[in-house]
Parts: C-alpha cells; structure tokens; sequence
C-alpha cells in the first residue's frame, strides 16, 4: 500500500505563525484544487509522512483528518487515503455566481444539505464483507458464460421487475437462507437496499407524510425525506424500537423503516415478542412496514428470527442486498412486495427507470442457482465468526470495563459503548490503529448520543487484532485528554 | 422462433353466441391468469394457430392485440409475443381490498395512472438498435478480463459519479464522436437516460415548477412529472421545437426538456438557427435545458450540428445512453453536468442510490478505450444507412402519394405521415407484416394528433424489407375501412 503512495511536494515553515497542521491543510488543500494531486492519488501514512517532514505525527493526522471531513481526502478500507474524485482541478462554487444562472430546486438544496451535514461516505460507514475467498476466478468464468454467447433474453430483456430467472434464483435462496417463502412474481430487482426504499417511498407516501424510524439507526433512510416526507425518530431499546415511542411520537406515521437482523448501530437483533407488537401497532396505524433486513445471512448464536415479512405478507416491503453477502461495488438488490403492491410498483419503476440493467443478472442468477453464494456465506459465516470472538476477547482484554460491548448474535459490526469520553476523536484513533469505526453519536438523531464504536470486523485479519486492540487501547488511555483533541 | 412456441390449449366452440376473437381473449386470459400459461412462454404465431384451429388469422390477430393492450401478453423484437411476466398466477387487483390494507400514496395512484395511460412498454417502442455484428465474443471476453482477478478499485469503488477510467473514456468517445469537449469531472454515469432526467428532476425542480416538453414528444419525459412538475406541451415544427410557442404557453418554465438530433416522433433535427434562439430564451427565462441527445451517433446525411450543450456548458444538462449504440439490456447512460452543479449532483446522487454498480463500468470501460464502439458504431451506421434508404424506397414504391416521409438525416426510426386514417389500427397491420412500428398519435400530448407512424428501420432485413412493405400496403389499401377495426 505504502508504495503506491504519492510523493507529497509539502514543506514546513518554522518557526511560523501558523500551526503544523494549518500548514498542512493550506498547502494540501491547494495542491488538490490544482489537479497537482490528482484524483484517486493516494497519501503517504501519517508515519511516512511523519518521517519526511520530521515532525511527530499528531498534527499530520489532525490534518488528514480535516481534510476528510471537508470533502478533499477520502477513507477507504484496505487502500487508505485518497484525494476524492470530485474536488480535484474544479473548485465548485467558484463558478455558480454568473448572474445568469439559476439556482437549484429547494428540493435539491435540501437533497445537497442532507448529504453534506451527514458527511455520510459509504467507505467511512463499518460493515463492508471481506472479499478474501470471494470466488472471482468464477465470477469471472460465469460473467464469460451469460455473455459471449447471449441468449435474446438476454439482449432484449426489459422487464421492470428484473430477469426472471434471477427472481427465481432469489426466491429460492430466500426460502432456503431465511425460511422466507415467496415467489418470483413478487420480487422486484433493483440496484441496492436505498433504490428499494427510494421506489417504496414513490409509490406509498406523499410530501409531508410521517415516517418513523429508528433512533439511533441506518443513516441511509434519509432517502424517504428526499421524497417530502417527515423522518420521526423513535427511540430503540434492548429488543428494538420502542413501540410505545412509536404511538406517543408518531402517531399518524404512514410507514416505519427499520433494521429488525441486526439493528444498526446498536446490533439489537429484535425479539420475536416486539415483531408481534410492532406489527399489531402497524395494523392498528395502517401503517406500511420497511424492513430493511442487513446481516440476516451472518447469525453467529441464538435462535433465527423470522423476517418481519413472513409475519404479515400484506404490510411489509421486504428490503434485500447482495453487497454484504458478495462485494461492495456489486449495487444489487432486491425488494419482496405484498402481492397487492406489485402491479403498481413495476408501472411506477418503468417511469422512473424502464428496468434493471441486464448485464449482472444471468450471472447473479447462475451464483445463486450453482450454489456459489450459499457456499460463499457458509464459509463467511465460519470466518466472521471467529473475527467476531477474536475482537471482543480482545477488547475485553485491552479495555476491561472502560467499554461495554453490546450482546449482538451476529452481523459485520460490534458496537461498544463507552463511560464517557468524545467518540468522533476515539473513532479517529482506532482508524489510526488499523480498525474500521464510526462514532456511534453520529448515528444518534434526536436522542442523546451516548458515546460509542461501530467497529468493522468483516476484515480483520485474526492474527493481528489483539495488537490493534492494544494499540488503540494504549493510544486511548487518557480518554479525558481524548475529549479535548475533538476539532473545532 | 415458431419451434419455441408453447401449444396453446384452446378450442373454438362453433357455433357459439361469441366471436371467435371473444372466445380466443377469455380462454388465455383464463389460461395466463391461473398459470397454465407460464410467465415468458412464447404464443405460436397467428399463421400457426390458424392452421391449428382451422380458422382465419383475423381474429387471432384481434385476439392478440387485446391482450396485449390489457398487459397480458407482451409483443417483443425478434421473439415475438409472450406471456408478461407480472400477470401471470396473481391477479393483482384480487387481493387488494382486505379492509386493513392502507391505499396508496396520491403520488404513487398518479404514477401508476400514468404509466397505464400511456401504455408504454419499451418493448413496443421502435427504435431498437440491431444486435447483429455486435461483438459479444469480444465483450463476454472483457467481461472475464475486468473481473477474474478485480483491482481493488473494481471491488471497492463508490464513487457517486461512477468509475473514474469509465468517465475519462467516455469524455475522449465525447471529444470525438460528438466534437463534444467536457472532462470526467463533469461526467455521472447513470443507468439510462430516464435515470439522468429522474435525478435533474430531483436536484432541479420543485413540485408545481413548469417543464416544456416538445409536442408529439418522448413519452418518457412524464419521469419529470413524476417529481410534481407540471409538463407544459409546446408545438413542433420543422425546426424544431417552437421558441415563440414556448415563450407563449410556458414563459415561467425552469425548465425545457429536447431531443434535437433526432426529435422523436418527428425525426426533425433541431436546426442551428434554432439552437441558438432556443439558448437565448432559456437564458431571458432563466430556464435549464435537458438535452437527450439519443442517435446523435447515426446520422446518414447533411452537416453534422452542435449539441447544445457545447452552445452552452452553464445551462445544459446532456443526456447520452449506450443503450441505442450498444444493445437494449444494457442500461447504461451518462451525463454531462455544467461545473457548477456537479457537486450538487453528486451529493443528491449519494441520498438515493449511492453509487452506479460497478459490475459494467470497467467492461464498458476498456470496450471504449480500445475502440471497439467506435468501430461498431461505424459498422452499424453504414447498414443503418442502408436499411433507411431501402425503406424509403419500399414505402415510395408501394404506397406512393398515400404517405409523405418525413425527411430526416440520420435515426433508427422513419416517420411517414399519412392523408388521412386511423395509425393505431395501421400501426397493428404494420406490426402483423413484421415492421416495428409505433403510432405518431400516441406520442401526441395537446396537439391535435396527425395520423402517421414511427417505423423502427435497425432490425429491418434488406432482402425482404420489399416485400414486407408491399404486403402492408395491401393490408391496409381500404384505408377509410381501417379505421372502422379500432379496438373500441
């Protein structure tokens, strides 16, 4: 990794007036509005860095840092930083005040605004797989099968649910994974679990309908609001969303988005009981259930929950993705829709997007029918099982009761609270130390945030994590003086 | 084609109270909905099942045309009639109304509505381009190539613009196919160009803002209304569309949507002249341009024009899809952003659906790099040349002053106007006769609908267009008794 790095041409002025760290950021920032780094160019390590300047390597981290947050530099796992595609060579607002032009939609300045106060980048969010033993040699080997030769079906196919053989495929993996019973009739494929969310909301609310969701919870929802309507967090418990938050603080909520597998960020799978009772409470409310079911593949212990969706068929979407169970660039997925919904969800997409791009599918189809994902799965499972054990003996180990880690029966994350403390400089310090984490306050939207890690554990490699462990352990030790080193 | 045709077990009761149209819908309708007939199988051709039900093909063809028009079966290029997939074994509007259910947001009933109203399947629109000389060996071999051993840029990417070899390659195919100048900066790769005009719609308008949209026009524009807008229908003429008209019936448009290398249904190619005074009004009204430039790439005759977005790079957003130079299923598309607006765009991009799937994009990528599509494009515009004049040969020929062709430069489709007549019931002799052919009606939004239709011309064999022409001539000599078959 180190050697694909780019020479930094920066230099420090001392003494000067202005901090290290403010040097940094000035002349970086500069380099990458220049195109002098160009986009995807990757940065040296702190320590490289640290090394070549001769100065420690704080104030080289805290600007990395910034720059991340601003935009210029990307974190991505297993390659590092890099200068982010967009910023580079083209200053954006530089341009925009020619008198003549007008401004955008308040739609659009509120879809800009989202995304910028979340600062959400896919890469910094914990949970990607691992690829290692993914069968790509295959993959690459069906890709060749499904297209050298391509049946008309294939060059011609414009169903807006998707290729049929993929939906049957799918359905029959959903029946031998998740017990789930289904048929192909009922599925639509779509390009990951936000397209599904963004179709349902389309179709079953109008602008200003309320939607609950859970709080903390999946960022990504933020899609529903695109739309017009009204996100309302409610709070989440030991066994899931709070059902009686959901009818003092939602009332006439016409949807309800939640994570039931493996909740995010807390990992609360949620107990059959509250299935039953949020349920009941969505009956009561008609009120449209999305269940966005992340992780159900990856069960370490306990007993297996039914999905929402085989406890009522008529009021649940079911929300599915093959990005976890394969790799993260693949934007597959699909949605299970009561049987009533599916005429009018396909008329709806073939407005929005005429039909699914044909190229993926005979090959996912062919994964799937051939067996390769439920072996890729089983063996997953094995691997995040013991990455799983490996990082929570390890953290007992190194932290002892500074955290606690919270009871979760599987998943590609763990989350651990903290006493007390500032989790936005803790996540920058376990980053630092090789792991992959998100401040759980990030996560929090209207309830106190509690401070917190979503730890990534998909990657990590078995025989060094206790020394990762250690490491951020040491780095952390005074977790008041941790607080302080927050940026402004 | 015919041996993959499943039997059809029917039978005509004679005599019978009921035509033999009737009893033919009833018994596969039955037939479909309880799922005898399986979702995709193809029906024998109505010569086959003439012979089989020694009848005559008249009312089989009627039979057909019904169903098709109802949803149930589905007419495609080169497979002919099949049965839909969505209908088949659940009869969607069955199970609707179990008092609990909640209905459907306002947005989603018009959505649907829509979708219904137009009765647009893209199947039955011409203008597909033909798959033969398309080097698929080539492509299922790149397709191996990218992903047998992936980087890990291929595994991990994310970017909200989509991968940044693609963009570049794209931007150099721009430069030189299209004289276009524009860098991967400016560039999103979408899935199609109804996925690019969705998001400007996003970012661009607000519910109740005013889009002029050509009128006879694209039907796949009411994407734009599908976000609130109000689509504000303005005349064409031969030009293009009209500039006073606009000014006239949509003068506080944010908006105005065009096709101008190749205006469907028309065929006119925007004229320079009118280029410029359609800019200069966008600027007075502060107006944004949506360009889809579709068969820009095939043009056979006269001077080659500027796309408006190379009149003007702060106003327009450019819509391309390789959908029409490649192959159908491929869903893949672009857009060219103004600068200012890329970023807005990206973040909008990043709330809905994340990222494009990478899967395509390097294949696509390398297949641009080393030319392929340039050279295919090449092949495919000197057998598309010649399948347009063969057709204009063939319509002078055996309909004479009957029609009036349309004169255009370049297209996969060919508009003929007709005296007089009904073009849905013309469009059907048509398609009886093995044309691709569309009614010029149907794509009429206030403007009072001339009879005529839009011919696909890609697919056309040259050895037969001849007397396939003739036949249609035939068919539909009686023109005034034509008229008299509309399905009512």
């Amino acid at each position: 990794l180190e050697s694909r790095a780019v020479a930094l041409p920066v230099s420090l002025s001392s003494p000067s007036k202005l901090s290290i760290e403010r040097q940094l950021v000035d002349q970086l920032r500069r380099l990458i509005k220049h195109g002098a780094l160009f986009p995807g160019a990757r940065l040296p390590s702190s320590r490289m860095l640290a090394d070549d300047l001769g100065c420690s390597r704080t104030p080289i981290v805290a600007a990395y840092d910034r720059l991340v947050a601003e935009g210029y530099l990307l974190s991505r796992p297993r390659s590092g930083l890099q200068v982010a595609t967009r910023m580079a060579a083209s200053p954006p607002a530089r341009k925009v005040s020619r008198g003549e032009v007008i401004g955008l939609s308040q739609r659009g300045r509120e879809l800009a605004d989202t995304q910028q106060r979340l600062g959400l980048r896919s890469a910094q969010m914990p949970g990607h797989p691992s690829i290692e033993g993914f069968p790509f040699e295959l993959w690459g080997n069906l890709c060749t099968r499904a297209w050298r030769r391509p049946t008309s079906a294939l060059v011609w196919g414009d169903d807006p649910a998707g290729y049929l053989p993929l939906r049957q495929a799918i359905a029959a993996h959903l029946r031998m994974v998740r017990g789930m019973v289904c048929d192909a009739e009922q599925i639509i494929v779509t390009s990951g679990t936000r397209h599904g969310a963004d179709l349902a909301a389309r179709v079953l609310l109008d602008p200003g309908d309320q939607v609950a969701i859970e709080d903390p919870g999946w960022p990504a929802w933020q899609v529903l609001a695109s739309h017009g309507a009204t996100l309302r967090p409610v709070p989440m418990d030991d066994e899931g969303i709070s059902v009686e938050g959901l009818a003092r603080l939602a009332p006439s909520a016409r949807m309800v988005a939640v994570t039931p597998s493996h909740q995010f960020p807390t990992g609360v799978a949620m107990s059959h009981r509250r299935r039953l009772d949020l349920l009941d409470r969505a009956r009561k409310q008609q009120m449209w259930i999305l269940e966005n079911d992340f992780d159900s593949e990856f069960q370490y212990s306990g007993e297996p929950l039914s999905a929402l969706r085989s406890l009522d068929e008529d009021r649940v979407i079911y929300l599915g993705t093959f990005s976890r169970s394969m790799f993260p660039s693949l934007r597959l997925g699909y949605m299970v829709l009561p049987r009533h919904l599916v005429e009018t969800f396909l008329q709806a997409r073939s407005t929005i997007d005429g039909f699914p791009p044909m190229m993926l599918q005979p090959v996912m189809a062919a994964f799937l029918e051939e067996g390769h994902l439920a072996r890729h799965v089983r063996n997953m499972r094995r691997l995040y099982k013991a990455r799983h054990a490996s990082l929570v003996a390890a953290l007992r180990r190194h932290f002892g009761d500074r955290i606690e880690i919270v009871p979760t029966c599987g998943g590609l994350t763990l989350t651990v609270m903290l006493r007390q403390g500032c989790d936005v400089a803790l996540a920058r310090d376990a980053r630092a130390c090789g792991l992959s984490a998100y401040p759980f306050s990030a996560t929090a939207v209207e309830t106190t945030p509690r401070p917190g890690l979503v730890l990534g554990l998909a990657e990590l490699p078995e025989d060094h994590v206790d020394a990762m462990v250690a490491r951020f352990a040491a780095l952390s030790a005074p977790a008041s003086a941790v607080g302080m080193s927050l940026p402004a």
